[in-house]
């Protein structure tokens, strides 16, 4: 931690510098997420109107060493977005670039700055027939979208955030403050190393992005949903490549949730509206079939209800409902919260190639019942791409036997058995303070090695986000 | 250049180390692009079998500072692949690597070793309905298919390479020859910064890619196809909407050619049948729309002549014509070859936002006219995704007047034009010797220093591939 002059010094020297207004004071506010974990002490916090007021902002820590922290809508899940507790790192808000900078509905593509917030841009693009299509529980800035590279729930059909960037514009931490301008909205780009690439998934380090290119998707224009009763894992991935033969691309979300996790919903959210009792149901899909092309309701219904019909026949689906999408959606957006429910909630985000998800949720449950045997352990989250997100409950009876140090070795050995599954330990959620031991941990070190060599280049100094690679 | 002595120690380093059989003396191959150019001359063609092997290689290589160039199927066309004149340059073959190293239908993913070609690799993912889908007009091998990120003729609804690369495994030209392992095939996998990118159209640099991990899309059931005439580029424009709010994310291609492009075809190989008489059309557009969803060819038949109905009565359309795509795609197929025929032809291959396409088109179109009467211009490619072929023919009877500096004058000038229309002068086919001239004239510094800079970083010998950013 920096000595109180010294961090005197280094605000009067930001303040001096920036002036008018944008930085503000000392910052110590309660942070979204994980508060207890991660609330951290800033500096200050700047707040750029503009990427040449970014750019002022870098020149001046680059001259005092203070490291900046980007921060959004402040939506991440893994504190990278939150200053540590030392006060010397300084929060850069950008919650004043705001601006739309171009939306071009012919080109399908839309350029904002850092600060707009997914559901504005969205509202913009909506009035041409279009939409940025990653569909998530939160509504993060433009710059929290490209740090973390969101998945969510559609990817199997639209991808990540990655997958739908054209262009970035960012500030590096140099003695200039250069300013890397790669935003041009083109779909074919090939004009040597794509330097973008470097900002997206780097949850905050090497660069301040300032602003994004988005490629945008028509809106969806005909669907239909299905909630279906699965009589083990197995049947439901069955079920998911039969409705890929059958629809295509057009599958838009295959969404599993595990029969004791629908339980709590009905329990704990009885207006939320379970279309089917369990029996001997291990899993529940909500399965969504999606196209730009109008007119098709009809049409998708009737296939999906044969499609249904002979899986039935074959008993991979033991019951099923058809409803429109947004009912079913209810109770998937209801589970976090439903399984939370009585209990301190421990939560994974992790991913599998698909044929290995239903092995290793079986391995999970198994494990968890025979060496935690008071605590359950409810699996959901999106079958189609393989991620999925678990909730290890600890009933609040016995939560002073899970403190920090259970918690801790609890999660280690579950992420052991993720990587021995093939998995990944941070599906979408990326690497913030909150699991960089892990980071640590499970990625091989040759390539932690290459990504820490491609940060010191980048930003040599080490003054930008929260993860030192 | 390396002094003959020198050069034969380094050789006899490599073939003692290496031993096997498997590096090759001296080569001088011609080479399959530019040859006039480019050709290049080794100082041996590596031919490792394996990781391993080329982990070997990479080491005999760094201890002797032996410069290294990746070779796949050698389809490229900037001359990324080929090595220099000096003869000190080795080239890597993976035309040994040819393993499918994982096929899981279960995950639609496919592990190749870096010498499979997208044909081989198709072949085996059509046995269980899948497929790679870029849509190409050569058959490169996966690793030329990652260095390049491909784009193709059906990148409007599938993406370019990158988004369909799912991980990679490279050597790097460190002591160690270290292997850097992320080629898990996960769909959400943000552990940290994501190093496959560094890799990915990178044109061969900072690695050798010895295997790629690939996302499978279904296999289109359903489709439809149409050659449409426009009476202008806008008018094109106005029809590729049309057909987006028709079929939205089926929409699958909408090529376009100039009229005097298909006159050249209809010249020059009259067995390929185009539909009907040019009249006053100034482009035509291959339209072709198509789904992994069975059984919809005729309802997407009907509704296409619905809209190509709507856009002839509002006269956006002047005549169009219905038929299997193969059909059109001969048309297409043919161009460049028709074009290229009665001169010499200097190819640019350039994209833009698809609202500024129309524009260029004229612009280019009409500064040739003035500036070059004698020579011919032709236009044709991706009007989906804003790529741009543009052809301009040198008649041989004038062709002494246009030698290699007026070549590259003209060149110039016209990327020149690309820049101000705010277009890429590569896109789709990557930076190597042949172009990177203009990489460094069109390319910012700023990006330029970053890619530089993290090129550094992972090859800070600078021994891999041909182009030092």
């Amino acid at each position: 931690m920096n000595a109180l002059p010294e961090r005197i010094a280094q605000q009067r020297a930001l303040a001096a510098t920036l002036g008018d207004g944008w930085l503000e004071g000392p910052s110590c506010e309660p942070y979204a997420t994980d508060a207890a974990l991660i609330g951290g002490v800033a500096l200050g916090v700047a707040r750029p109107a503009s990427t040449a007021d970014t750019s002022a902002l870098a020149r001046v820590a680059v001259a005092h060493r203070v490291a900046l922290v980007a921060q959004g809508a402040r939506t991440g899940l893994v504190g990278a977005a939150v200053p540590d507790r030392s006060g010397t790192q300084c929060v850069v808000s950008f919650d004043r670039m705001r601006a739309i900078r171009a939306f071009d509905p012919a080109n399908r593509s839309i350029t904002v700055e850092a600060g707009v917030r997914l559901s504005d841009l969205n509202r913009v693009a909506a009035e041409a027939g279009l939409c940025l299509p990653i569909d998530l529980g939160s509504d993060p800035a433009a710059g929290g979208l490209v740090g973390a590279n969101a998945g969510g729930s559609r990817l199997i059909k639209y991808g990540d955030v990655r997958r739908n960037v054209l262009g970035v514009e960012v500030v590096l931490a140099d003695a200039a403050g250069t300013v890397i301008d790669a935003l041009a909205p083109l779909r074919k780009r090939n004009a040597g190393f794509d330097v973008t690439q470097c900002f997206i998934g780097a949850n905050g380090a090497n660069g301040l992005v300032t602003a994004v290119s988005f490629a945008l998707a028509p809106l969806e224009r005909s669907s239909c949903a299905a909630f279906v009763a699965f009589a083990s894992y197995d049947a439901a991935l069955a079920g998911l490549l039969a409705f890929e033969r059958a629809f295509g691309e057009m599958l838009s979300a295959f969404e599993f949730m595990s029969a004791a996790a629908v339980d709590c919903v009905a329990a704990a959210f009885p207006a939320v509206r379970v279309p089917f009792a369990a029996g001997d149901a291990a899993c529940y899909a909500l399965v969504e079939i999606a196209t730009g092309m109008p007119g098709l309701d009809a049409l998708l219904e009737e296939r999906a209800l044969a499609t249904l019909d002979a899986l039935a026949n074959e008993r991979v689906v033991l019951d099923a409902a058809c409803a429109p999408a947004e009912r079913f959606w209810r109770i998937r957006d209801a589970l976090p919260a439903a399984v939370a429910q009585g209990g301190v909630p421990l939560s994974f985000d992790v991913s599998f190639p698909r044929g290995a998800l239903a092995a290793f949720i079986t391995d999970a449950e198994q494990w968890i019942a025979a060496a935690h045997p008071s605590l359950s352990c409810h699996a959901f989250g999106h079958f189609g791409d393989g991620g999925c997100h678990l909730v290890v409950s600890i009933p609040h009876a016995i939560a002073q036997r899970y403190g920090p140090l259970q918690q801790v070795a609890l999660r280690g050995a579950l992420y052991d058995r993720v990587v021995r599954a093939g998995g990944c330990f941070s599906a979408e959620h990326g690497v913030g303070p909150v699991n960089v031991a892990y980071y640590r941990k499970l990625v091989p070190a040759e390539s932690r090695q290459l990504a820490a060599a491609v940060q010191h280049a980048i930003d040599p100094l080490g003054l930008i986000g929260r993860v030192r690679y």
